[in-house]
């Protein structure tokens, strides 16, 4: 007994032997009122401090796992050990069809990955290298000296006041009119999506999108149990005349639109069409939820206004969005704009699901964004990103035979092959090669987009693009006779 | 034009003039090709530096809504403004059952608040004095330090690594066999019990649960559409013959319940009564989903185990919880420990829903556990919240005339009063006299408890306590007839 005590990692000596004790204690190796070892006599034998021992004992007393008589030493106290015959569930049985769905539609769960050394044009997240952590660090020790305790506590559901005064502003500036309107903070543009469709009724059932889109809204969208109802992407946006028939043929709840940086083809919704969409969506009185979607990334051109801004003091847009793909994903927090009173109401849902968006996370990105510090980081994350855009559609026109190319900046491009060929064929061979990407088809809303793929370029050097893309245009000219 | 430029706040002069700018524009009041003044002209004008309102118009640029000709200065750019006649849609009409619902169970929409200089026991939330925000600092830096970039990119939907091993170790040293067994990390206990009721299949819609029980648990209980069956509490847990009966008599999907410290009530379940409840379920193959809830808040007495312990090798309980109670409310971090299989369904559905936890969150507080300050926290915490708990009883001992008051130790007691006596109607007499508490019926499955109520003392000094209780004591007396 005691001699198979080891001290195994870096943790003090003292929660090592507790720890082993109490595994011990729990095992059922010792008797109730059975005596320890004396402090002194279990220091020697384990060569550890007196002292070691004292306050391991003292932390078991705490538990109740031991009790001490004065005088007499210390004593096993009154443990349960569970010998008990145990009984196996089927949980699978007990799961329901959207849980079942939810598993089947994580493609996280599937496909092919990248594995350590390979040239990955999987991710659309930030890069690391790029990120500001010493200001982060001085954004996070200016709030908690100003209100630490504050910081670490309870907060809103609706979320921290100065990050949703801030935000209030941010989208001001972006000409949105914000009378009447409202944010609430969410964990992410996810669960902003999510609190959104679990709050809508369903009169028609149907969602109206752009077709290929966000294969993460698609998911909820099915998750959601809707009808998805895509519609093709022109070089400036949605196909405006489709959607009209649409609207004049069937009902609608609700339009999903990305119009910047569009995910997956990373088009721009053209000024014209934004106007167009308002019009024909007011008419129609189908409110649109806007994807915000990359909106900060843009690398030339002239002011691009959210399509919330054409609505002027209107409330038939829902506009959601986060800093995710720009700044520090690691961070969950997005927000939803919209009406007072709907927001109003998305704050109950908010509070039911998950009390509020940690006070923590939001409390430094407001000071992050207060100090300016994302002003600066913009302007350089703007400058790297430009240039890997410049470069990786350069590549792809000299490498690549493809039938259409789309992406007018933001972190990716998309490629439309000749017909026929498939893009998973094509993955499993760069795969080989140490090459992946992601195939577009998980973003259409039909089964189509076999032949087409998404190149995300963020998080790779300049080299590799270059690289990789050489080595997607061989394969498909090689091997699969393009 | 250009004359109602004000410096308002301490933001850099050169953004507030950036934004003054914009907003001028967007608003239309400056035409498409018009002419800035000169930047040196502007700095007169405003009384402002060069240099900022070069950055200023740098920024403008930057952002499309101006373009600068060399030697002829800088222009208005293309910018929509929006005059359009907004429609205005009724969003109340557009909300589902659900919505609703989750607005009029929303408590924090109702009822009776403290305001400032009242003494307050509705809340059970930490007392932010106790807070280590020193170490809290502390184990930031130590982890920003080691790996920055990766708490501040994306994470797994799962949960950061390092956390999940740690918490698994601390179960395992509360004697849970974790054979089998896995843990997904959530936005607190909330967003793990809502994943799982949205997980799991409805076979016969009822929930069994003790009654009264914790009303964040019911609300979402209610939002999933379950039928609810609780049974009353004895002063060692639930009245296990009543479960026998009820679970005899009908079928259920799982229970619910609340072993140590419930909520409201504060009774801690006993030992021999956790088996027995365990035999009994097992029997009967339902499922429980144990609320960890305060397990950690015991001031005395012997070792007490979760239930989970009790089913060895088995799968057949779902263990949920989180240190918002007792570390840093703050931060959204909770887990669900359960069966491998189910939580690798259930990862699923956290990914569909907010992707993944803070990963910052659970960075900062898997470095503060294991950097051994969450134990001496906790100590010390202990030792304060067990002065105050004592207070809080001698007190109601002293001044209230109750029928029955329990809790074994946590952050609160709970109260029933003689039959008839309404704490709603006591608290608005109490709310005049600057003392609230929470009305105990909002716990109550089946609408009684009108005559309880729960006294939350975590954030009270000692003073408030003994004047708090007694201002209600003397209130029944004197204005309830009691």
């Amino acid at each position: 007994m005691f001699n198979d005590f080891k001290i195994v990692d870096d943790r003090p000596v003292y929660r090592q032997l507790r720890d082993y004790l109490k595994e011990t204690i729990l095992k059922g190796h010792l008797l109730e009122h059975q005596k320890l070892p004396s402090t002194r006599e279990l220091s020697k034998l384990l060569s550890v401090s007196r002292n070691t021992v004292l306050t391991a004992y003292a932390d078991l007393e705490q538990d109740g796992l031991i009790y001490a008589i004065k005088g007499k030493g210390n004593f096993i106290g009154k443990v349960e050990t569970f010998k008990t015959s145990s009984i196996e569930l089927n949980w699978n049985e007990r799961l329901n069809n959207v849980a079942l769905l939810a598993d089947e539609l994580d493609v996280m769960k599937q496909g092919i990955f990248w594995e350590k050394g390979m040239i990955s044009f999987n991710s659309i997240a930030p890069e690391e290298k790029l990120f500001d952590v010493e200001n982060f660090k001085r954004a996070f020790l200016t709030r908690m000296s100003i209100e630490g305790d504050i910081v670490l506590n309870y907060g809103y559901a609706k979320g921290y006041k100065p990050l949703i005064d801030y935000l209030l502003h941010y989208m001001e500036m972006k000409g949105v009119d914000i009378t009447n309107k409202d944010i609430l903070i969410t964990n992410g543009f996810t669960e902003g999506l999510d609190i959104l469709l679990s709050s809508l009724a369903k009169k028609s059932g149907r969602v109206l999108c752009e077709n290929p889109t966000h294969h993460a809204a698609l998911k909820l969208f099915r998750l959601h149990g809707l009808d998805i109802h895509g519609i093709d992407m022109k070089d400036d946006g949605i196909d405006i005349s489709k959607v009209e028939k649409s609207l004049s043929e069937a009902a609608f709840d609700f339009a999903y639109l990305i119009p910047s940086y569009h995910n997956p083809t990373g088009i721009v919704t053209s000024s014209d069409k934004r106007s167009e969409i308002i019009k024909l969506f007011s008419k129609y009185q189908i409110p649109i939820v806007e994807d915000g979607f990359n909106e900060e990334l843009r690398y030339s051109g002239s002011h691009l206004a959210p399509l919330m801004t054409y609505i002027g003091a209107g409330n038939n847009v829902i506009y959601i969005s986060s800093f995710s793909k720009i700044l520090f994903p690691g961070l969950r927090v997005g927000w939803i704009l919209a009406d007072k009173e709907l927001i109003h109401s998305l704050e109950s849902m908010k509070r039911a699901r998950t009390i509020h968006t940690s006070t923590l996370d939001q409390a430094v990105l407001y000071q992050y964004l207060h100090d300016g510090y994302f002003e600066r980081y913009l302007k350089k994350a703007k400058s790297v990103y430009k240039k890997k855009y410049e470069l990786v559609r350069q590549a792809c026109n000299q490498y690549i035979p493809f039938k259409r190319m789309t992406g007018d900046g933001g972190l990716h491009l998309f490629i439309e092959l000749e017909e026929g060929i498939n893009a998973r064929t094509l993955l499993k061979k760069c795969y080989q090669k140490g090459v992946v990407f992601y195939p577009g088809d998980v973003f259409y809303t039909d089964g189509g987009g076999s032949n087409t793929l998404r190149l995300g370029f963020s998080r790779l050097n300049e080299e590799d693009i270059v690289q990789g893309v050489k080595i997607i245009g061989n394969t498909l000219k090689n091997e699969m006779g393009s």
